[in-house]
């Protein structure tokens, strides 16, 4: 437990959350500021920063578990889909820092857009981005 | 390998695309539409529809895969956060039916906005809600 985390104190009990499903290893619950009405966040009960820091066992056994709290919340508020999704540093939008998945449901017409899309100017301009992205592993 | 499913074309060669990492069961490359650039997609080469479809072991697999990735695309193009996403139906934006995570590179004041955030009316219907998909599993 790594203190001043809130997700640690819910985990900890020591604050109050709306569980949907709890686990050895994980726990899930409404987000209070919800994109749609019954989104919900995974969390390992492990405290690990972001995607970067989480070990592949553990992120292979929060990877069911996000299936399967997936199938409830569609199923639960009667959703037509479900975006999930992982911010990982605060450039993109992590505010917690404590890996956590959104789940949220998705109804159709319920008005929430996509993020504009950027183009590449030619071929060769993506090949640049390619090999930068390859040659990075 | 379906047929008409541009991504079983793409895992099969038939339609070419700027491959960042591929291995025996996966296959990652740019979205030729990036929210930024560098925008990856990830998929497994087999077919299956969306997240729900997606087998246990094969989940967990490609979750391992999705970090080594994320980690490449952030150090590639050198980006300050990176987010995970993934459409499940066509509701929640998905449009190639093809289980895919996209992999977005993100900067500092980059401009992308996240969703407008609702709320509940009151603990009740947060409750309500908490019900509905607790009760799901």
């Amino acid at each position: 437990m790594k203190q001043d985390c809130v997700f640690c104190k819910i985990v900890a009990g020591e604050i109050p959350s709306s569980k949907v499903y709890e686990d050895k290893k994980s726990l899930a619950f409404l987000d209070i500021s919800p994109i749609n009405k019954g989104h919900t966040l995974l969390i390992p009960k492990e405290h690990y920063e972001d995607m970067f820091s989480l070990p592949d066992d553990k992120l292979k056994e929060l990877s069911a578990v996000l299936k399967k709290v997936s199938k409830a919340v569609i199923k639960g508020v009667k959703a037509d889909g479900l975006n999930i999704g992982m911010n990982n540093k605060s450039a993109a939008g992590q505010i917690v820092f404590h890996a956590h998945f959104h789940l949220i449901p998705r109804y159709k017409n319920d008005g929430l857009k996509s993020w504009p899309q950027d183009k590449y100017e030619n071929t060769d301009e993506m090949n640049k981005y390619k090999e930068m992205v390859a040659k990075s592993f």
